[in-house]
């Protein structure tokens, strides 16, 4: 049988011409890119393959930037909060923040763009009543109540690229200059960066994809006066903020957002945050305007005869690739890393493009490849999490980054590669633009709705975090599985209601984050048509605290569709009858045992009739009610796990009441799934484990069979 | 050494007279009582020994309260929940409760005294747009919005006494006529219960002291559909409520309740309510009512040369000990049931009456006393609590109740409690009055203060729930410890500011709650106070979530001063470098393991400069931070044991800045305890324990001395 090839990316270096020959026959490679530190030599670049390049924007320009600091990036700041013990304070603003990366701004005036606000009362203090130091960095409160605390929102620029810092200080790069961003919004800036590219053009023939790294804006990295991470968010919007942006928004919105609009408390709107009403008019103003200068460069790339690709991270600000905006680049192709499931998804279900692409682990780098470890365990590891998902919705292709001299070194793991590139091209060529075979829709609601799809409760992009864990679980589990999954917003219910063809709408998360939704369930419409959408026959997942407000007598403001409330201790001296779990239900049918993460402490059942499926400790963490001829159900958390997975897709089941349908393409074993394809009457029978499996395996029928599945195998199967 | 004698109150009953005698001699009793369900014979009642007698206000006169159900007591409920499906719905708003107890009155307008609410807005429905059918119980909306939900909050009459109510049912006592409650505030109620007292007096001559039990209203206890406690509350006011009670409310404080008011959503205003004015208005309103008819009845006992003592439970409702009105009554004695500690000091601290009796455990009752059971145990640990707290404040007697008959088939039982007799009246005749040595004085803030000194965080009397037990550790640690304790609310502050001889104050509770005040930290006043009085020097112990109420960038609103705040999830985004604990700390000096209860999850350190003393699974659970010349500590729970009763004596005096003074009438054991009596010259060294326990012992002046206790022993001792 011929060897398959294309798909698949390599990042080769200097010096590696034959290596890197051989590296791409084995593995299949049609693409070859540098990487962060590599560069490619000319040989390699004309072997027979597409050529990616990394691109740079708004950084690396520094002979420019250092001749237009005015138009350099910038950022609002929250200062320290600063309790006063007299009328006249003063506060260090800058003390925290590393003065390397960020420089206050007095090029204009303070007492326009900055704020001094009484956090004891969130009054805003006149700015008559301050002054503003440049030589000390401090501002003087002159009418300040004692033991009210304050704190000072001030603008600065932000001089050194994030991630350029992170590698500087991280690597050591002692004398290397840093790289100063520049704001493409300011007019020599957005000159040079068009004037630049169509030279960079010119200059790299070779290069058939630039890989824009990325556009304009980071992602909010701030660092504290010890050079380390201070602030980190994946998502935020905070290095987007300037004074020309806060002037050109007030004349395309028609209002002036205040600098607490950004800085929201401390808290600079991350994602957890509720979003506001202004906040989201800023983030599709800053998506606008990137997306209308980001096709400018893209038109550019086009004429010049490339293609142009977007890397979906770093300065990826703005772009939002699930975003109204976003078709409007025009781009050929978006890659970005590729964690587990739900990250593969983020990338694969990306509209617009021609293409997407998936950074896999691990990276080439020492820290894994070294002697006496085996990558290959990563690898594998990364490749099931992902397998899963790519079942469900594919990337068009996968690639790898860091030194391919270093994997060269470690045979078993180079051939093991070649068996994951030969499988992905297989579960391509069958399934691509298949649509695969679900047995429920689930759509995700909370406050972000379509607009983060796949990345609810992320932080730092696939870094664990002890308040997030026991809910990522649910995008993870879901991402490959076979259910449809859309996410939806609060404003989508109350504007739209419940597309008819939902089976089970999930909302998780803590109470007054943007996840669960906070006070978003006083709204009367959203609140009365989940109740109505459950009580016709809708199913509903609640989890850690759903729909949670305390108002009115109830602390789940579904409380009584979902059977079960949250104890707050104003309902003690109610007796709580019910605290035994049935013997035996069917959501937790294949649970041997239970782990719901972090958990939730104090739910309770509220009547007789709410089924309770899992009790200890004094709480219910597992449990399912009927409401009207809906179901509702609670669970407690749910970290990532095939056993969670399981459980979840129990819950989906019984909670859209099609319990009945469970056993269909379905296989026994937790360890393993079934993902089929009815259009090509193929079916795909997968071991996500590395050790040997059985299993049961269920047709769409419900007829049995038994299947023994090597380590990690994938096994296609014909059926009629 | 001749047997000391009285103080002590004995059970007796029918047929028992020889070993009542003896019993009386064995443990130098000087006082006979009945118990619930006995009888005294004649020949008892002759004895050298004050007879109490148990008497009932405002029940046991059926014959009465049979001709007069219009002056029935009354109580309002609030119906389930109920979605509306349609526009048209109808509530059964009797569902879940106990018919043989509580009837809807239909006597007045439904219109006038009920309320239907939209729990989904909270919108008052127009009662012309509903309406009340007495035959099947059931309020019909007319004009519903579909998919909200409605509740009824609706007046009954209280047919039976709770208390009554519970033996009966407990008890099976089958055709036994139900006690009627009546309402003393009705005119023939009024009337009969004084007359019905003169009788009394008159026909039972060899009273010496007549036992209220108690006054006018049960704390609330109401049963469900099946005869079973629905919902209880210790400190209830919902058996005071009636149509002459809201009339006379009006009258008396210028505008008119509203159901809501007293039904609060359903949590009935609980102590765990932060109260609002006008609930407030209301305990006051009855307070006063109880107090002013209670001494009437108290002048009339007195009139006829007897006692007049109040038991503390059951029908206590307005009479607080601990409020503006109790003095007004006049009673000679109050006496209550011992659980610990903290329950002793709520009696032997009560003001205005002659002398406090505590009723010791066991009773003497065959789920205790049976073959097989060392009754000694319970009784050794009961004594060991209340111990601790006597050595702080002692009650003026100690008595038991039962079945005397019982208790006496076990000698050795007989005998422990011959020698805690003597071992409590050498405890009095040595302290009464005298003032013990503290080290710190201690208040505890939140919305109730001083009216429910010894009373926080209880529900039902001496009932351990999941989430009061790592608070009322607070309260029990501290009523045998030697400092001064105080009891304060929000609006002391507020008006009157920390009084100068605090040395620390303690906030312990779950957000939201009266204990920890939710939004009364919105008050500017009390929080820059706090936060004053602590930056000048003073002490702060926050325990779980103090301060707590999202606000400004902050959830505790202490968080500047504790050094610690918790993460809801807005603040993933900023880095928590501060995780590790401090090798060595003051506070934790003598802890070996840390038990913080139920904990809290999720609090971080703010700075450096936090002094973290715990930390585990990412959290900190104690902690200090200096402010300004103060301290302020963070705990995640506190239960009762004695090695948090140290954990937390050490926090105190570290947080008033006293730790040179720790080791000052110290034991090193924390088994172990010192009771000082400087105007007398005598300590008490006392084991906690029921093992034998090595102590060093430290003076006054710090001087260290070795010392060896028997199991559960106290050993006086003289100093000069």
């Amino acid at each position: 049988m011929k060897k398959s090839t294309g798909r698949v990316t390599l990042p080769s270096e200097q010096n590696f011409l034959a290596e890197t020959k051989e590296m791409m026959e084995r593995w299949g490679a049609d693409a070859i890119r540098d990487s962060d530190g590599t560069k490619l030599d000319d040989e390699i670049k004309e072997l027979d393959a597409k050529i990616y390049t990394t691109y740079f924007v708004a950084r690396a320009h520094n002979e420019f930037a250092e001749k237009h600091l005015e138009e350099c990036q910038q950022i609002y700041l929250m200062s320290l909060f600063q309790t006063a013990l007299s009328e006249k304070i003063s506060i260090s603003f800058m003390d925290g923040y590393f003065a390397e990366q960020l420089r206050p701004d007095f090029i204009h005036d303070p007492k326009k763009y900055w704020e001094v606000i009484d956090r004891t009362t969130g009054v805003i203090v006149d700015p008559a009543n301050w002054e503003a130091n440049e030589t000390d960095e401090t501002v003087t409160i002159l009418t300040a109540i004692p033991f009210h605390e304050y704190t000072v929102s001030f603008l600065v620029y932000a001089i050194w690229d994030p991630t350029q810092m992170y590698n500087h200080i991280t690597n050591d790069w002692g004398d290397k200059p840093h790289d100063i961003p520049f704001d493409v919004r300011q007019p020599y800036s957005n000159e040079i960066m068009k004037k630049y590219l169509k030279q960079w053009l010119i200059d790299n023939p070779a290069t058939d994809v630039v890989r824009f790294t990325t556009f304009f804006y980071h992602f909010t990295l701030v660092f504290n006066q010890l050079g380390k991470e201070k602030f980190v968010d994946w998502f935020g919007y905070g290095a987007s903020v300037s004074v020309a942006a806060l002037d050109a928004f007030e004349l395309e919105k028609g209002y002036r957002l205040r600098p607490e609009d950004i800085v929201d408390c401390g808290y600079y709107n991350t994602a957890f945050r509720i979003p506001t009403k202004t906040y989201l008019d800023y983030m599709d103003f800053i998506h606008y305007f990137v997306a209308k200068e980001a096709k400018e460069l893209v038109d550019i790339v086009h004429e010049s005869g490339k293609e142009a690709m977007m890397f979906l991270g770093d300065n990826w600000i703005g772009t939002e690739p699930y975003g109204k905006h976003f078709e409007m680049i025009g781009l050929d192709a978006v890659v970005g890393s590729v964690g587990g499931g739900a990250t593969l998804r983020m990338i694969a279900d990306i509209p617009h493009v021609n293409y997407t692409e998936g950074r896999f682990l691990p990276y080439f780098f020492p820290d894994t490849f070294f002697e006496g470890n085996d990558p290959v365990i990563e690898a594998n590891e990364n490749w099931l999490t992902a397998r899963r998902a790519m079942l469900r919705s594919p990337v068009d292709r996968i690639g790898y980054g860091g030194y391919l001299s270093l994997a060269y070194k470690f045979p078993g793991f180079v051939d093991y590669i070649a068996d994951i590139t030969d499988e992905f091209r297989e579960i391509y060529d069958t399934i691509k633009d298949v649509k695969p075979y679900t047995g429920v829709k689930v759509a995700i609601l909370n406050s972000w709705g379509k607009l983060r799809t796949w990345q609810t409760h992320m932080v730092a992009h696939a870094l664990w975090y002890k308040q997030i864990y026991s809910y990522l679980g649910v995008i993870e589990s879901l991402s490959g599985a076979a259910v449809d999954v859309v996410f939806v917003s609060f404003e989508d219910i109350v504007k739209n209601g419940v597309d008819k063809d939902i089976d089970v709408i999930i909302n998780a998360g803590d109470e007054g984050t943007a996840f669960s939704g906070g006070k978003e369930w006083m709204n009367e419409t959203l609140i009365t048509t989940i109740r109505q959408w459950i009580h016709e026959g809708g199913g509903f997942v609640g989890i850690g605290e759903p729909s949670a407000h305390q108002h009115e007598g109830h602390y789940f403001q579904l409380a009584t569709a979902l059977g079960v409330d949250k104890e707050l201790g104003f309902s003690l001296s109610t007796d709580k009858y019910f605290t035994t779990a049935l013997e035996e239900h069917f959501i937790s049918a294949d649970a041997t045992s239970f782990d719901f993460g972090e958990t939730m402490k104090n739910v309770y059942a509220l009547s007789e009739t709410t089924e309770i499926i899992e009790y200890s400790d004094g709480e219910v963490h597992l449990s399912s009610n009927n409401f009207g001829k809906g179901r509702a159900v609670y669970m407690a958390g749910l970290p990532y796990s095939q056993e969670n997975t399981r459980l979840l897709m129990r819950a989906l089941f019984y909670a859209a009441n099609k319990e009945n349908e469970f056993t269909k393409w379905h296989a026994s074993n937790i360890q393993c799934e079934v993902h089929v394809y009815p259009s090509i009457k193929k079916m795909a029978i997968v071991n996500n484990s590395m050790v040997e499996q059985q299993t049961t395996v269920y047709d769409g029928r419900g007829q049995a069979s038994q299947v023994t599945l090597a380590p990690s195998e994938i096994r296609w199967e014909e059926y009629t």
